[in-house]
């Protein structure tokens, strides 16, 4: 089982995003809105992308789903803030797109699933075809 | 130019991307959403669809952005509501991800841009890696 986090451009759109995990997950598990700035809801903060990090961190680990550009690249400089308490093989930033991610991710999140296992369902998505 | 159609599973999830776009695109072109049905912001309805690409039909057409499933398939169901008013070969589902597909969309819709060239741009996006 792995915690969520969430980084978007728009702090109300993660939101959305979380809303509508929620609404379609089985099991339980946190999901993390990451996006946003102390000053706006758009953009994003590396300081509280970490502080969703530490929240959603639980035993299987932590999937971090960004939409392009800076939310990406303040992940990454997020996972720099986490002290030696959290194992960062365990958190990683997957490469899938937001909604179609998280949804896909949320479908398979049960007790036995790893970051890896996670990661490789993933990878399909990016070979499926919408149309 | 091309006017742009949003279908979620969540039509409130669809507003926040259409607020995202509209916060940071250019020029001005109608986004409309095309999610939910009548008794729910969850879910989407054909008719529903239709409905918002009339209103979204501009000359250069309409790109439909959708994230999985339903969505997809119910788009295309709101294809077959449109009569000959609207020039078929000008509508078209982006094989795209949804918030990916519709920032890089937005950033480059201006008036010179025609369908094709959007759905070009957009197959970079299946090969773009985010990690």
């Amino acid at each position: 089982m792995l915690g969520f986090v969430i980084v978007s451009h728009s702090k109300r759109l993660a939101d959305e995003v979380i809303e509508l995990c929620n609404e379609m997950k089985k099991y339980n598990f946190p999901v993390l809105n990451g996006s946003g700035t102390d000053e706006d809801y758009l953009g994003s903060n590396p300081l509280i992308i970490a502080e969703a990090i530490k929240k959603a961190y639980i035993k299987g680990g932590v999937a971090i789903f960004g939409d392009l550009g800076s939310s990406i690249l303040n992940a990454e400089l997020a996972l720099e803030f986490l002290d030696e308490d959290y194992d960062k093989e365990k958190i990683k930033i997957m490469d899938a797109p937001l909604v179609e991610g998280v949804l896909m991710g949320m479908a398979i999140n049960d007790d036995k699933l790893t970051l890896k296992e996670l990661e490789d369902e993933l990878k399909e998505l990016k070979f499926l075809s919408k149309i």
